[in-house]
């Protein structure tokens, strides 16, 4: 049980790294297996005793049989229905239950709001209290919950999934921790009745679910440590996390697609699908089963006519509300992210804020709550109402102005709300608008997991439904000429609305058919796109989405997209944009380069070139790697083996030893790992004039220790025969045990010498684990090209070659620049901005890597007030 | 003008080529750009003088004002509006006419061949001899059509479009004269009432009046030349034919997708949306205006009750549905191919039906339509109705079963066919959908431009409304158990039927959407995304879909798809599966083992490795670039060069020329071109101990040869300079000017002695353009992430090296071959079969060679009956 327990944890620990790193391709995988190598054989070399003991404890755990029974029942699911269904099905479910029970909590949080506010309705001031004090307790609750718990579950979990399934390792992000800070979090904020939505952090809840059921299915075997099929249920996680939200499974799986993904791969296509519909339906089924429906049927149904659902000539109506909800969205992604600028740049008032961090969601929701009081200024813009309650109202099949003909709305339910004996439904309309759009606006910067999707929403509704009922006492008789009398609908317009303004925030055209399952109703088809593409054209042209926005404030490492049309990317080259001073290590280097180069430079990746004069590029060596070589060279064990060398040696002779000779010897004791680099002994230096010898023992010498490591039929990666090939068989591990025999007796000035004489020796390249073809481009590759393969490989950099010469390096950060140079600039022809020419390649390698670790610290404080950090150089890249 | 006009001449002759080029990626990027560059040096090297005379002609042809108009205008809407929108307006535009035109001709043809049909009511033999000449003599029209113009147009297109955008090369496949015949073949086929869809044909249509539309688009300049663009419209254009087919914009972008893509890249997303949109607008706007329809609706709108759609005990149901619908999906698949297997077997049939070609399509036709004949047998199974009427009666929302209680069906209008006075309306349609369901897989099979995915669809929504009038019968009052009473809805079931059977057939899952677009009704999304998505998990395992089958027996250059949930795929290596024989040239190499080589392998490009015993890579180089290079080591201008330089050196000497001095002469006179190869002038062979030094000169070389390319602001691609640089400045083009003044006085034997003194001289690689960095991958690569990459990147070959050193490579037919081969052999983990190691790297690559020529060849020719020569070889891949 404990031997169990403790691969389990182990294994645990592996996943638990494992989840953080959606790394999707080749060059990228062999470097996280070097990495993992190295850790593992940290690890492993620590707790190599403790082990042991572990292992004697196990027979006793866990009974025989029950392993053997569970072992069977795997096996026998797995044969049966395969693993991605019991994985999709169980993914499906468990987040159709939890979709269900955070709706549930919230419509009870609401419900007892209501119930107090109307409880009190004998004073105002009692009322306004319990109106107000609710939801702050609610938000301040859930911001510090969160605060506390995991500040990853912060927001709303798209531009993080995005930037996680592009490849970037996000620290924390998928952890259980992570989950419940997000479920209870996101069940607070949004009972506490501020407009916040729950798609996107449904997108991260969903992705946590799948990241931790898929650790948990690996307990069971089988091919969960796959990364590569990590990524893939990742992605329909996310799909899921749309599908079971709004129960649309299509327009999950649209939206998630377009959301998260640069390229999408096909293939992956049914499993977002299959889920979806799966969970989609479950959450239907339970909605059923409460007795909430009688039926399976859509969230918002509305009960539009079928047969004439609008006239040809409403569609330059249709058409102005997706022109407007292009410019309103692009407002709203503006307006939010000069909020969060504003907050960041006021110092006085963020040191402030930064002490008391619960201030700020407190002080929001305050003013927010305020304003929608129904006694007060609420009664204009139906604050009475909740987000649901308000798009149910506008999606109403009835004409709200009075038009004294066939259809007198006599406003029951809540539809009263809209209704105000002095003023106007227009005048209601226009005032929830405005109001509702920056209060949208500001409720989304608070530091509690929420989204913006349903705020916009229900915003781009009560727009559609504003010019549908302009439309409507404009034309009382409907439009169409000849024949019966078509009145216009002027739900059909909100539903329009709404699809147009939440596509033009989020820059997607899904949102199209995310309004169709979710109203039950497409006849508005032809409109809804129209608008919703009209919307995109607009918005994209102006401004990001608010997921690119986000990821801009919040510094994550994702690569924008090429913006629509803009031509001159196809004139951009490599080599305008490559570093051309790349930093590498030669085959022949001395420990000392190595040594050197490690302090210069902080790139994840060295080159490793022939020679420097050749700079024929052999591969790319982790940084890790190189740093495991240097301290296993100045290693405490080999230093061991050097004494007890000195000592036999003295023994023999009684003279004193010659340093030429002890390395003599240590040469033959470690004989096994290394194989023929004997040939040389002299000292290096990298830009000597380079001796073409080496190439070709140091080739024949990999594929001497790669060869063994190649059986067909070993259950795990190679990764774990690689490991114990390196390290079982390693004369350092075995040095560990029997270093009691002789006595760590040199001077602090003896072991500097002999470090210096370490330095000195050739690097022996033959444990490093070296990727042997990391992505090369050529200089004349085009910049949307590039863009193209480092999107679609998930690159973080690439080698320029020439005919196999190193000649510069891309990385992510220039193509960034590149990108972002030539989209400020538009409709010009310009060359990128120069500066990556200017930048040695160190020190603006030293800025992406201290970018990263930058990045990892603030997401570990809340994200608001404590990015005040990097405000400044915001404001530049804005 | 005249220059001006000559080179748009040109430009237009390279747009021609460039359309049948659809390639992706970097590496085979490199490689067209190689091609192309020997392709226009022939062409310019033959046409050098025609050329010329052209150019004088050329003046007369347009006048002066009406280009300046055209450029002022195309400037202004470039700038206005941005190409892309122009363009895909244009083409949904196009389409929909398009569309339009062929439904309207299509409706014309079957009105008349009812006319005639009703007209000869009299006399049933002469009412049998109209029903069945009409689409005997129309079928017939279209196959002879279709051979005579363009075989290309026979078929769905859809396989084909899978294929080029791949990124392989159909020649004639997007040309005018395919569209023309595509087109009519199309209308006629239709026209004459067999079971044929349109949908396959309208993907290929579209692809084609993309490809049309950016040719004459690329008349006004801009940037109609990329070829990423290309890809990119036609990929837009895969969706609009779609969208306008069935006034489907959301299915059809889907759809597209599923269908063509193995990586979708979301930037493109909006293309096919904005396009198909706009297409469907407009197809539907037509209707509207020729008052077939009062407003913009779905083309087969239906009327389901919205409060009540279906109850949740109906799953079960469409769950059957869905299942069965998978079977017979499979079994459709399987029909359809060994019909076409059948009558590629049968010798003697083959021959008969080779000699007279339109033979099998009257046949097949004649077949079909007597036995649909309504009088005949086509009383039983409603023969009478069109496609089109057939699925409107399906998808009604009345009940058909006599059930005595409320709704007794009159079967007015259409419906009437299904009644028949004897037979239950349960026969009728059972066999309805068994005779259909090989009429469809037979008719398919007709070399006319044909899809399958309409006949699938109406057999689908009969099997649907089969299951849903059983259900009705059984349950005359609803399942619903409290309440009032909701009869169950037949025509519900037999949408989920349609939707179910097409996505098992196509392998697709948006057939749903295309289902919800085409009914204007989304309140059956539950069941439908069941059901298909049921569907689509039989028919996979089973058998791949329609499309990829008629990949394989046309053999197609494609890659299958990985299946689901294999993960043996996980666990098989590069190294398995590449050749290990790999034939390279190295870098010192002398021109007659390039001769050798070029004469013993057919492979597209060959490897440039440092030498034999380093087996560097350095790069890959064009078969076509060593070929010139041959060509013109040997070429006529240097033998007269040769014959000069003898003629000077006599004159001064007067003595016999030794031949090494007659190499320096030769070596002094091109010294402009060759940089620094002069220090060694012996003779290589390629397997001798490599000397280490050409490496660096030749990298110098390379260098110095590509930096004059280097122009920033050249407004044309840059393979246009590098073709300027390669022709322009060679001495052999000016040596063709002036070879006047030395006559070839060498003899036959002279000739040969000094080809043979040529070939043993070193080659000459500055010339050449090479590839510097083919795609490479480790031989520890997963089988899963080689199809991967393979897939994203369009690879057609990727070379497996070791720290730089080739030691094998992998192509499409090996990645195939491991790929089928886990496939058929499943569920246990099998190696791949060792076929690859035993070919020789030669023999497979003759083939793989052999395999393209013979597909081109196969494609002039009639897809069915012509293609018996490769029946053999049929058996054996299936």
């Amino acid at each position: 049980m404990a031997g169990d327990g403790s691969d389990q944890r182990a294994l645990q620990y592996e996943q638990t790294l494992m989840y953080g790193r959606y790394t999707q391709e080749l060059g990228v995988y062999a470097k996280e297996e070097a990495a993992r190598l190295r850790e593992s054989g940290q690890r492993r070399s620590i707790s190599e005793r403790s082990r042991t003991l572990d292992l004697l404890e196990y027979d006793k755990g866990r009974c025989a049989k029950c392993r053997i029974c569970t072992v069977r029942c795997q096996k026998f699911l797995i044969s049966r229905v395969g693993e991605d269904w019991i994985f999709l099905i169980l993914l499906g479910l468990v987040m159709a239950l939890v979709s269900w029970v955070v709706d549930f909590c919230i419509a009870i949080c609401l419900q007892a709001q209501k119930w107090m506010y109307g409880g009190l309705d004998s004073n105002v001031f009692l009322q306004y209290l319990a109106w107000v004090t609710y939801p702050v307790v609610l938000i301040t609750f859930s911001a510090g919950f969160t605060q506390i718990l995991a500040p990853q579950a912060v927001g709303s979990g798209i531009p993080e999934m995005k930037t996680i399934l592009r490849g970037v390792v996000l620290k924390e992000y998928l952890t259980f921790k992570t989950f419940v800070a997000k479920v209870i979090g996101l069940t607070c904020a949004l009972g506490s009745g501020m407009p916040l939505g729950k798609e996107g952090p449904f997108v991260h809840i969903a992705s946590l679910c799948a990241a931790l059921l898929s650790k948990f299915m690996s307990l069971f075997g089988g091919i969960y440590e796959n990364e590569s099929r990590n990524i893939e249920m990742l992605a329909a996680a996310c799909a899921v996390g749309v599908g079971c939200c709004f129960a649309a499974p299509i327009g999950g799986v649209l939206f998630s697609i377009e959301v998260t993904s640069t390229f999408f791969a096909v293939r992956n296509y049914w499993r977002g699908f299959f889920a979806a519909t799966f969970s989609a339906f479950i959450f239907r089924v339970l909605a059923v089963w409460n007795r909430d429906e009688e039926t399976i049927t859509a969230l918002f149904k509305t009960r539009f006519r079928l047969d004439f659902p609008f006239d040809l000539q409403e569609l330059p109506a249709f058409a102005v509300i997706g022109i407007a909800s292009g410019f309103g969205g692009a407002l709203f992604v503006y307006l939010n992210r000069l909020i969060v600028q504003f907050i960041r740049k006021q110092k006085t008032i963020n040191k402030f804020l930064m002490k008391k961090r619960l201030l700020y969601p407190a002080l929001v929701t305050l003013l927010i709550s305020t304003l929608t009081f129904p006694p007060g200024f609420g009664q204009f813009m139906a604050g009475k109402l909740t987000q649901k309650e308000s798009l149910v109202t506008l999606l109403d099949n009835r004409t709200w102005a009075k038009q004294g003909i066939a259809e007198e709305f006599d406003y029951i339910g809540n539809s009263q709300a809209w209704k105000h004996p002095q003023v106007n439904v227009f005048v209601t309309l226009v005032l929830f608008i405005v109001m509702r759009f920056w209060m949208s606006a500001l409720a989304t910067t608070i530091p509690v997991p929420c989204g913006a999707f349903m705020p916009v929403f229900v915003i781009g509704a009560a727009f559609g439904r504003l010019v549908g009922e302009s439309m409507a006492a404009w034309f009382p008789d409907g439009i169409h000429s000849d024949g019966s009398i078509y009145p216009i609908v002027p739900g059909g317009y909100a539903v329009v609305g709404a699809a147009a303004l939440s596509g033009a925030v989020t820059h997607t055209v899904s949102t199209a058919v995310i309004v169709f399952e979710l109203t039950g109703q497409i006849s508005h088809i032809l409109p809804v796109m129209i608008a919703v593409i009209l919307a995109n054209a607009v918005a994209q042209s102006l401004q990001p989405s608010l997921y690119d926005s986000i990821i801009r404030i919040k510094k994550l490492p994702y690569l924008p997209e090429l913006g629509w049309g803009h031509h001159e990317k196809y004139n951009i080259r490599v080599e305008d944009i490559m570093v051309r001073d790349v930093r590498y290590i030669t085959l022949n280097c001395c420990y000392r380069d190595l040594h050197n180069i490690l302090m210069s430079i902080h790139l994840k990746t060295l080159a490793l070139v022939e020679s420097a004069e050749s700079m024929i590029l052999l591969g790319s060596i982790e940084r890790a790697q190189l740093q495991s070589l240097l301290s296993q060279q100045l290693s405490r064990s080999r230093r061991m083996e050097y004494i007890r060398e000195r000592a036999a040696t003295e023994k023999k002779h009684l003279s004193v030893v010659s340093n030429n000779d002890s390395d003599d010897g240590r040469q033959r004791a470690s004989q096994e790992v290394r194989f023929q680099i004997s040939t040389e002994e002299s000292t290096f230096s990298p830009t000597r004039p380079a001796s073409q010898k080496p190439l070709k023992p140091a080739l024949k010498r990999s594929s001497v220790v790669e060869r063994p490591t190649e059986l067909p039929t070993s259950p795990h990666d190679h990764s774990g025969i690689a490991l114990k090939s390196l390290f079982c068989s390693s004369p350092d591990a075995e040095a560990l045990e029997d270093d009691g025999d002789v006595e760590d007796d040199m001077t602090l000035r003896e072991i500097t010498e002999w470090e210096e004489r370490q330095l000195d020796e050739q690097v022996n390249f033959s444990t490093c684990k070296i990727d042997p073809a990391p992505f090369q481009l050529v200089e004349r590759t085009s910049l949307h090209k590039t863009h193209t393969i480092f999107s679609l490989l998930g690159l973080d950099h690439a080698y320029v070659t020439s005919i196999g010469r190193l000649i510069g390096v891309v990385s992510l950060k220039e193509l960034r620049k590149a990108i972002e140079g030539s989209v400020t600039v538009k409709g010009v022809k310009v060359r990128p901005p120069l500066a990556s020419f200017r930048d040695s390649g160190t020190s603006s390698s030293e800025n992406e890597a201290t970018e990263l670790h930058k990045l990892w610290d603030r997401h570990r404080s809340v994200s608001l007030p404590g990015d005040q950090v990097t405000s400044e150089s915001d404001e530049k890249s804005q």
